[in-house]
């Protein structure tokens, strides 16, 4: 029979279909292996192409001064970064400027690499750039929440090769963020008298183990108990912190071991498939709220949302969290 | 400069991407027009397999007898029709048993028709089987919420070509809707001293009429001022009422057009898009809740949501809701 799992932090349910479930490694495409070159000479984020960007904001760099991670405007930016935000109210039509900001994250000055497959060192960089721009981001009093995201392949939206992350700041608070918040509050101070309902979760995910993927001092990766698609995974952070600006020097290269090990297995046990990661945090200047804890989610772009999850916001989940969990664990993937 | 809308209805921020945006003619394309066979030996819901699918639930006519549209129980259903709700919660797994109702409805005798073409009285047809069926999900007191929806394209998730629509009765009441429901509640109560925000909203709608795609008697068709994506058409009943199935025997043949011009100008003008359609609504027992509206939601399937849209529930809208909804408009159809 299938199950209705409550995912608590989230506030929603997901219908695990059991009946319908595929085993772990038929969501595995075989695909032609892609021939892409370490150079491509129109890349404007290939090294030598730097004056085809806005200028750089913050740039890592090798011990012979050549960049490793570059953070630039977005040319094509959602959002403009200059000019006040002005707000309207008009009956129905509530509207402000679309003031904000919007960088990429050139994460290698290689053309063809992928996370899953980059030195440690590399993946430090790109999350140490996360954290410079997130802090410089909120900075900016025009900008009330900002979210990291990857999109990893077509099928998860992205448009261009070269791998790169992107950082939006936006001059709203998104209603999602808002109601995941107000749950996170309403558990910590009415249902967990006083614990947070992240470090409360993790912990039993931890105990319980079926669902974890692997951990280290700093971090614990698992497929969540109501996983809304196949192989969805979380990071979370051990140390509470509802910031993710905060995560310290000693802390970021356990999340890049981390993160490249889940993503190894990921490319090595579906065969690359296309996703999309988010990091999920509140601002610096929230980063002591006792209710919020940020973490990273992974989403495979294995099977397509349609009208079900457009009218419901509920997923169907095709795959057991606890098999995925275990098909992941059992990948192998060697020395990191 | 970009613009950041809020959705009153549902809560949501969309950033209107005014630089980045599309002109209406660009989100149409130019498919290889596919020769489809009006019967297939094979397909599950074509006349003459009957057999092939579950025991039929309902069935429509013509005058000789023939079905024009029937529902019947879907072979891979999400959930399973039989058995007692068992609920679970220990620690953090909370759970119910994945028992609800799945029904396909086969809008067609013809494998190869679709809405936008089919006469008004096939269109009238599916609409009461809509009725029938959701009246009688909501009568199992295991169901506590039903959506009507279609896919539309491969795009929008459909694995059939013989056009069909789907209902599924969940047995918990989903995340998203409780939020909607909320912000309705508060907005009846708290925003507009007693009127129903749906109607204060179209009313609005209408009067501005730039957004306006075409109406009738009983029904206005419309781009919401803040549309998530591009295209993206609500139509709301004029007469305020909470609950699809409460549809009245005049209000059918009103819908049925109305669907009909949209889907039509949507073929037309964007060569037959993939797209989902919803229909959002209470149940029978809140029909006469005055601070929700039932309406049906059209999104083609023009672009794709990624990670800013999963880290945050915001959209990022390519287009100017004016201008689509001035283009449908525009669209040449004749007569329905």
């Amino acid at each position: 029979m299938p199950e209705v799992r409550l995912n608590q932090i989230t506030g929603d349910w997901v219908i695990i279909a059991r009946e319908r479930a595929k085993r772990p490694e038929e969501f595995k495409h075989d695909r032609e292996p892609r021939l892409v070159p370490a150079h491509s000479q129109t890349c404007p984020f290939c090294p030598g192409n730097e004056a085809m960007t806005p200028p750089e904001t913050f740039r890592l760099t090798d011990s012979e001064g050549s960049w490793m991670v570059r953070s630039v405007p977005n040319k094509f930016s959602a959002l403009t970064p200059e000019g006040v935000i002005v707000k309207k109210r008009d009956e129905f039509k509530e509207c402000l400027s679309g003031v904000g900001l919007h960088e990429v994250i050139i994460e290698s000055p290689l053309h063809n690499t992928t996370t899953a497959l980059a030195p440690l060192a590399r993946i430090e960089d790109i999350l140490a750039a996360y954290r410079n721009r997130q802090i410089a981001f909120y900075k900016d009093e025009r900008v009330e929440h900002v979210i990291i995201f990857k999109n990893h392949g077509e099928g998860a939206g992205t448009s261009l090769e070269h791998p790169h992350s992107q950082i939006v700041g936006t001059p709203v608070f998104p209603g999602q963020v808002m109601n995941r918040l107000s749950e996170a509050i309403r558990n910590y101070y009415y249902v967990n008298f006083g614990d947070c309902l992240y470090c409360t979760y993790m912990k039993a995910e931890r105990d319980e183990g079926l669902r974890v993927i692997c951990e280290n001092d700093h971090f614990l990766a698992f497929v969540p108990y109501a996983a809304l698609s196949p192989f969805h995974v979380w990071i979370y952070p051990k140390r509470h912190s509802a910031c993710y600006g905060n995560i310290t020097d000693d802390e970021i290269p356990a999340l890049a071991r981390i993160l490249k090990e889940v993503l190894l297995r990921l490319y090595v046990g579906l065969g690359d498939p296309d996703f999309n990661y988010v990091i999920r945090s509140l601002s610096p200047g929230g980063a002591d709220a006792r209710y919020f804890h940020w973490y990273l989610a992974i989403v495979p772009r294995l099977t397509k949302a349609a009208g079900f999850e457009l009218g419901t916001g509920m997923y169907i989940n095709t795959s057991m969290p606890e098999e995925s969990a275990a098909f992941l664990r059992d990948v192998s993937i060697g020395e990191l």
